[in-house]
């Protein structure tokens, strides 16, 4: 089977070996300068810290300074580093990237570059090519409820390939999945794209319910489930703004991805934070202490930013992203009371 | 305000007491003669055994034998037996609900009656009340996700209010709100009432899962997932084959009602056991011992006849279903691969 190199050997680039490899592919995993140490380790045939598996045997490893090698004649590029340096990234690789069949990002999300205006990640690499006069083959979206840890342990996973062309998504569907790994095939890049970022936003909403059960030490399962009813339309309605399906909220890359990331995880544990009672330096300085960054700050800000951009009103639709946003702002507010103005139902 | 009875001292008829009576609602509660000894201790202001609240003061409370005198001159008349009883109460009384401004069910189901063919309860009510030469008022479906406990102590909750005629749901959506339950109007009465009965199915289907990943000590959380967003489809798929509207799976009805039933509860805690490793008849045997009876495993059994009644080829849209209906029956399994090859996408 053709080669597929993978850049960024975190948890997710690293789970991505094991179905790849058990598919057939001839499979080429590449690490950044702070991969290196990493890679010497997994290279011994240890498991990889952060999923507790070790990499295929047949997967080829290559140090940061080994990217030519590791790209050439590579048909397929996933970009897995996180997502705040892809741009970077592809701007050093952008030949290789114009002469592979196809680019998949599991790094992905809302991205702003030079003019300040924020975009999808996939629109922002597009424009750079564009901007080098290179021509960058279809990009294929990885999103869906994948948990790092259960992907490289091969327990049955449900990830989508989305793709503007359908055709070359289901043609990797064909080619990628395995009994473990079963790929549903979508063309609604933009609506997959949108769920991505935007379920880190309201996995900070299911913590931060989450915590006020704890605290109040009374239950509020009805509450979370008003909420993930939200946190689903509001995908939908911010997918269909951009053109997406708002049906796609409702499957495995917006419903689904939530489910998985509003359980546990870095930025449910922020929210679960200030539920407990915390204010927002203290979470943000509990998690840094932790050593964890917390990926839904960020991409919070950027979902806001975006959403005031797209105009149209779109912000009124999304009372439940701009609470998240506030209390990320620190703004004082009643989490019990905002949570519930956000989501229940308005009668009037 | 008008006066409302409530059938029904269940955890769902004694809750609904409480936003009813909080917007000012004249509340009556009838019981069963199986309640009778209940409501002997509710009306000394004890809390409700199954919802640990006691009922509010204003609420006025009918013994088995007084059902003439709660019905009398009642505007609003709620069902809330369990769904199995409604058609037989419903005959005894078709006099004052033909009288009254609207039926609500918060028992709803799919429902069997004498010809052998099932439809959704609200149907074979109607069906009734025409052999009897009774026009019944609009029926109002009430469902969503409603713990009965966190509604009865004014917990933030989000129930449906659904009818065949909008107007109707939005009047009583305006008239029963307060800042605890606040009530989502929708129209899509068939879509919301298919919803119900079949989230018990796929509770089950989430508990199985859960208890695989307790059996085996290893993370099922992408195939939980999985399964989750397999539901919500084939929840779309029922309502949408009876002229529901597909979205209101992806809603409170749905989604939302599946989000608090797929936690925890009777029907999880079926398919729990099934997943840990217990025959279907030793699950039964073991809920029964705890006196649980099992609300899912009728409501399985019919949804599968109605499905293969309404024909159209729905029953192959509804994989997952058809695998809950094979654990009931105790078909030798593995539960595992099973469950994935029902809600994993398939690639061919």
């Amino acid at each position: 089977m053709a080669t597929v190199t993978i850049l960024g050997a975190g948890a997710m680039g690293a789970a991505q070996c094991r179905p790849l490899a058990d598919a057939g592919w001839d499979v080429r995993l590449w690490g950044t300068r702070f991969d290196d140490e990493l890679l010497d380790l997994l290279s011994t045939g240890a498991p990889h810290p952060r999923t507790g598996v070790p990499l295929p045997d047949s997967v080829h490893i290559y140090r940061s300074g080994q990217l030519g090698e590791a790209l050439a004649d590579s048909r397929v590029v996933v970009m897995a580093v996180i997502s705040a340096q892809v741009p970077r990234l592809a701007r050093e690789i952008l030949e290789p990237l114009a002469n592979a069949d196809s680019l998949w990002l599991t790094s992905k999300g809302f991205s702003q570059v030079e003019d300040g205006r924020v975009r999808l990640l996939s629109e922002n690499l597009r424009r750079i090519a564009q901007e080098a006069h290179v021509e960058l083959p279809p990009i294929v979206t990885v999103a869906g409820p994948v948990l790092a840890d259960e992907c490289a342990a091969a327990r049955p996973t449900a990830p989508v390939f989305a793709c503007h062309d359908i055709s070359v998504a289901q043609r990797y569907a064909r080619q990628c999945s395995t009994p473990a790994y079963s790929i549903m095939a979508s063309g609604d890049e933009v609506g997959v794209e949108v769920c991505a970022p935007l379920k880190n936003s309201y996995a900070m909403a299911l913590g931060l319910v989450d915590g006020l059960s704890e605290r109040d030490g009374a239950a509020t399962h009805n509450l979370r489930a008003a909420t993930f009813v939200q946190a689903v339309h509001e995908m939908a309605v911010f997918g269909r703004q951009l053109g997406g399906d708002p049906m796609t909220a409702a499957g495995l890359a917006g419903l689904g991805d939530l489910e998985v990331t509003g359980q546990a995880g870095r930025n449910h544990g922020f929210g679960r934070r200030i539920g407990l009672g915390a204010s927002t330096t203290q979470a943000r300085e509990e998690m840094a202490a932790l050593g964890q960054s917390v990926e839904g700050i960020d991409s919070t800000r950027l979902a806001l930013l975006f959403a005031d951009q797209i105009g149209h009103g779109l912000l009124d639709h999304l009372p439940l992203l701009r609470m998240v946003g506030d209390v990320l702002l620190g703004r004082e507010i009643d989490p019990l009371a905002s949570l519930a103005k956000a989501v229940l139902p308005r009668t009037s």
